[in-house]
């Protein structure tokens, strides 16, 4: 079959709804400054939608820095990759400042973290180590996997018992063949706002040898002292071998980093595809992240901010009865029961009627006749936000319990 | 066994030598403003290194862009993912303006190209699909592949009667699991600088079903009319079905872009994984590259002026008897006999004495008795530095021919 038919044909399990998705559902046009208040489709709503953690992305000290290097430097310089053309003394000093703030010997810039992740762990192993990761990973960490040529045992979600007997038998097939063991897992899990059990992990290393692979893309920013990441919160980092944060979130730039020993980074820096193969992060993004990094070390007052804001709404939410999972980040799942028709009205409700922006998650990420509404609370909320938003959501669960929103269609009326 | 033992044990196909490569021949940095003359080590040099084709990097127009759009977004906005949160009209406006430059119906951007790439490929097959593909394909068309669980097949660089022979077996394995053939080329090999056959490619469709993906990072803005293309310049872009182009070449920036039917990128929109789970491109990358768009299709003379550089670079060095390979593109490389300590010391010896800057591929990208001087000619360079160059290289030939460059250590002495 030629594959452009197929693709005619198979549009992809979001694609297959796009007729009556798209703009709206997927691809919205958030527009304005990043904030908590923007526009869609020309109406003011408070958004939930946004990673801007600290607040960042509109920082005047950040927006001068953004503004000033891109004048100095353009957005094209350095040309090449870092091993070719493309490296400086400031991608340098950063990787030092990096690897300092996450309490890790050295560290490597990543162009961007998707592909950085996924080479990553691409270098490290060889096809005869075992990777055994958490279900719930993200999807860079399973494109990583995917090019892994030797075994890969999932084990359930944050189940450390599933994980010991996965650790037992990749620690037989690697006795057997002199291959080494990968453990990855994340800091938080950015659907559903859980920390990964990381501090009962790094204890399993009594009983068995491997090697620790974080991705702490939600906790660089928002956990730990200074917001160090979600293994210096847990008390363990010196556990994690491998540290993974990203500049996507809590920096709100673009780029990432792996941080780890002195010997691993110097691995990395010879032999992690994305980035001998491609090009360096421009010196605007670089000199960007630096001043992210200084105000994220400087000013604790922005984490604190982002998290008395999370506290106000899952605590708010909490007593009126919503449930939140088993979140303990700012990361805020609301949990309702409902198809997927259910949660598009909600949403549609929210944002027209309420001016509410918020996005939705569905099966099959969730299990059927469950949905779950996301809120990322961030430093630029407002307590009044809070309060608002909890008494828009007792309205929608009340018409919701009430069977007020369409099951079998998309309503899109109020 | 460990694998951070294995990691120090083993430092990879670069690594090994980092001791005596690290800042100088690998990760070397060079200071200043994008050019052709910068500085490495302190001392001026004459660059031949950077992908800067176009001399975009520096050009007012680019540089007013870059610098008022940071000022006005910062490098932080929109955040997130294209589908949830971080789609404007102004990556949809690039979209269209690209679309139409390389003459496709539609056009997808990419948060970074090598990411891009290898999910974009990843999307369109399935396990019954079977991909053909050039030998020296770049990195990222391998990590695309090395996700596919169907079957793929090589054929040796540019060797269209193989490829012939690869449609043949492709053709019989797809009609027993009714699965479809893609093949993979490139329009310019960054390497050696030759074109793919892409006229002689698209001919095959008359014998056989498939679909051709082209990655044109090093063609588009070179090739072509307005630097529309490999496609374009070989008469052929019709035949093209998926046309990636990149803006870390001539667009002197990052991120990219995939161009074809409208289907196909609707199906891409919705099915690139590197682009559903990851960060969309920044304001002012986009703002940017329209800008630069704008340029390349309006101001013809730096494309003419790029070509001019590089006939006389290339036909300079024929003249004085140089081997060029099979380049027809602006790449230039300069392939002598002798061994990578030969290598290292020309390129010390280049650096130190006669104030050049290029890079070296040696042993295995190219046979173990040769290694390859790689010239990159920009729109920055004048008539003068091609004399310059043509001169020196004479003078490093005369002395390699002599024998007078260390055969057995890294001399780095002049």
């Amino acid at each position: 079959m030629d594959i452009f038919e197929k693709l005619k044909v198979n549009r992809g399990p979001l694609g297959q709804y796009s007729n009556s998705t798209h703009g709206y559902f997927t691809f919205p046009k958030l527009e304005g400054e990043i904030s908590n208040n923007m526009k869609f489709r020309g109406k003011d709503v408070l958004v939930w939608s946004l990673n801007n953690y600290l607040g960042l992305s509109n920082h005047p000290e950040v927006r001068r820095v953004d503004a000033e290097s891109s004048k100095k430097y353009g957005l094209g310089n350095p040309m090449g990759a870092r091993i070719m053309s493309g490296n400086t003394t400031m991608h340098e000093e950063l990787e030092r400042q990096l690897a300092d703030y996450v309490q890790k010997e050295d560290a490597i810039l990543l162009n961007y973290g998707y592909q950085g992740m996924a080479s990553a762990i691409d270098a490290v192993v060889d096809r005869n180590d075992v990777i055994v990761y958490d279900s719930e990973s993200h999807a860079c960490i399973m494109d990583g996997m995917r090019m892994h040529q030797g075994k890969r045992f999932v084990y359930p979600h944050n189940d450390i018992e599933a994980l010991k007997v996965r650790l037992e038998r990749a620690t037989k097939l690697t006795e057997k063949n002199d291959g080494g063991i990968l453990v990855i897992t994340e800091g938080v899990f950015g659907m559903a706002g859980d920390q990964g059990k990381l501090k009962e992990i790094v204890e399993l290393k009594k009983q068995y040898d491997f090697r620790l692979f974080v991705d702490d893309a939600h906790g660089i920013g928002t956990m730990g002292e200074n917001g160090a990441g979600t293994g210096v919160h847990q008390g363990c980092q010196d556990g994690i071998d491998i540290y993974f944060g990203t500049f996507a979130k809590s920096f709100s730039s673009i780029g990432a980093f792996v941080a780890s020993n002195e010997n691993v980074v110097e691995f990395l820096r010879y032999n992690t595809r994305s980035q001998i193969f491609a090009k360096s992060l421009p010196y605007p993004i670089v000199e960007g992240a630096l001043k992210r990094l200084e105000i994220m070390r400087n000013e604790p007052q922005h984490k604190e901010k982002l998290w008395e804001i999370a506290n106000a709404l899952q605590n708010g939410l909490k007593e009126k009865g919503f449930n939140l999972g088993r979140t303990n980040s700012p990361v805020t799942p609301v949990f309702l029961s409902g198809g997927t028709f259910e949660a598009a009205n909600i949403i549609f409700d929210l944002r027209e009627n309420h001016g509410l922006f918020c996005s939705m998650v569905v099966y099959p990420v969730v299990p059927k006749d469950v949905f779950m509404l996301r809120l990322i609370p961030t430093a630029v909320h407002t307590l009044e936000d809070v309060a608002y938003t909890i008494d828009k959501f007792e309205k929608i669960k009340a018409k919701l319990d009430a069977n007020e929103y369409a099951k079998d269609r998309f309503e899109l009326v109020s």
